[in-house]
Order: structure tokens, then sequence, then C-alpha cells
């Protein structure tokens, strides 16, 4: 089994976390899914979703860590120790998914720095801001750079999970996902109708 | 402030709640989200997602009702305490929202007799089995009657809720939410891939 540990804080917003989370649920004989967040207890999304999680010291690191965006990456990405804990993270994982704004809490790791990567399109320049040193993906659904995907925003996330199925399982696990939840998967992660200019 | 009452039980799809939630959260001067159980707690999806929950005696009725699906609805069909609380809420509500298997909860009450509804695909006859006397849909995204909205799987009840936004606030307050989560909105509710035969 490989673990999917979620990363959850206060304010992450809703989707970014729960649509992979459907996507990857659907191969529970595959994967182990597990909510954390960094001394564990409730976290409430910023729809008002109230979250149970365990601690970030119960993760078990060699697995595939998913990290979402929302408002409360706005103070996280100057909390120096939470950082630090997702860069040691994000060291052991076999591979990194971030939606949204999730993006600038990895980028803020520098494990980046020097590589592709995609954020939300409203919150673009504030990601790009934060972390200069990234080749920034202005137009992408999502982008893949060795064990790194960063996707667009919310929704994108979705669509960039199916991509990191069909990567890794191949397409027809993607498909069979979609056939199961009637998702109407956007595969071309090049096609991003929200890309600002 | 409108209240969306959301209905959790154990085994709820992940996605069929909280894709609907993200997209009506995207309103948070109109709509105050709040989460149900029958006896409140802690309730389980299928996806292991551990979520805190008010009890039904706590809803304000007066509100939108949104009544997911998933493996949960196959016990709770049956259950004629549950069902005989979600009568008297969709009494209630203004608007009731069911997404995939949900649609089997709220047919149960009798109230969806003689109206079109759908559900999810691959558990339609499952679904149609249990309530003969409504008209079952059998190729829509969505369906809406009156007051009552359905949809087909999981992925689907986002597309029917931008459909029910849109319906009462107006298209442009639906793409508005598209563009803030970068949802490519599969609006035509007559458009179903995953239809069955």
């Amino acid at each position: 089994m490989i673990p999917l540990n979620v990363i959850l804080f206060d304010d992450f917003e809703t989707l970014d976390a729960f649509g992979p989370v459907e996507i990857i649920g659907k191969m529970p004989k595959l994967y182990n899914l597990g909510f954390y967040s960094i001394t564990g207890g409730t976290v409430f999304s910023s729809q008002q979703v109230s979250v149970n999680t365990n601690p970030f010291i119960d993760i078990d690191t060699s697995g595939v860590l998913l990290i979402p965006g929302g408002m409360g990456t706005r103070k996280l990405v100057n909390d120096i120790d939470f950082i630090n804990h997702i860069k040691s993270l994000t060291e052991l994982a076999q591979y990194v998914l971030t939606v949204c704004t999730g993006s600038a809490l990895l980028a803020k790791t520098g494990l980046l720095n020097g590589k592709n990567a995609t954020s939300n399109k409203l919150a673009f320049h504030w990601v790009c801001k934060n972390c200069a040193d990234i080749n920034w993906i202005k137009k992408a659904r999502w982008v893949s750079d060795g064990k790194y995907y960063t996707s667009s925003g919310v929704s994108a996330g979705m669509d960039m999970t199916l991509g990191f199925i069909s990567d890794i399982h191949g397409e027809k696990a993607a498909l069979d996902i979609c056939n199961l939840i009637e998702y109407i998967w956007n595969k071309d992660k090049n096609n991003d109708p929200f890309a600002v200019s």
C-alpha cells in the first residue's frame, strides 16, 4: 500500500484536498489515505468543513504527499517551522502533488528551484512574487517535473491527479476512475482556459 | 443568509458532498454552510475523511438541503427512522439537491413520486428498483423538477450545483464561481456521456 498523505491546515480550500482524495480514494487496494496537520486535531476548511487529522509525526513518509492551497497558505508561507516540516516531508516523499496555492508552500522549501511549476491563476502574481527562482508556467492546467506535480486553481487538482495516475498506473486506470465518478476529465494539461496574460 | 444544510452519514462519497460545498461556499454572503448527521458527531466518508457534524435537530429547516450519495445509502434506504427525518427536512426545505445515490434516499420519502429525477449511472438499476413511481431520466447530467435537483454520479453534482445557482441567482453568478475555482462547467444538463442504455 502506498500512503497518500494529505496535508491540511486551517483555511485550506475544500476541493483542493477532497477532489484529489475522491480520485485516489478510488484505488483503495493501492493507496492508503491519511489526513495530517502539524499538531493533529481538528482543522476547518474555508468552506467550514471540520476535519479530524493526525499529527505530522505520524506520517509514513515513504508515500505521496498532497498539499492543497487556500487562504491559509497566505500565513503559512511565512511560518518557518511549517515550511521546514513540508521540506522534510517533500524530501522523503516519492511524489508531491500540490493544488492551487499549495505550490507556494512547496516553493518556499526551495526544492522547486529551477523546476517547472504552475499555480492558481487569480493568485499567480502572489505565488510568483514569493518564489522567483522557479520557472512558473502561466498557461497550464497542470505541470509535472520529476516527482513534482503542480496544478492550477482548485478544480484543476482533479485533472492533475488523473494525469498523475495516468503517468504512474496507465491511462486506463485514470479512465476507469473517470467512469466510476462520472468525471469529464480535461486531460490536456496545456489547455488552460483560465490562464492570465 | 440561506442555510445550506449538508446531510452526512458514514460511507458518504466525499466529492458528492464537498464538490457542491466548494461551489456554494463561494457565496459566503448568501449561504451559511452547516454539516449534519442524524445524531451529530464524527462521520467517515468512503475515502476515510473524518468530518465533524451537528445533529439533525440543530438544522435551520428553512434552507437548502444537500444529500450526497455513496455506499452508505445502501443501508440507509431501509432505515425508516432516517428516511422519516429526510422526509420532514425535505418538506420544509426551500430546495433539495441530491447527488449520485443520494436520490435514492430522497426517493424513499415518496416526495419525488411522479416527478422527473436522475441518479448515478452505475447504480441506476438499483436506484430505480427501489423507487418505481418516479420518472427516472436515464440520460441527464442533472434534472430539475420544481424544488428538486437530482444529479448523476459524484462529479455531476458540481455541474448540477452550478445549474442550481444559475437558475436561482443568474448565470453570471455561476460563471463567476467557475472562474474563482477554475472549473470547466459542463453546463448542458442533457449532455450525459456516462448514460447507460
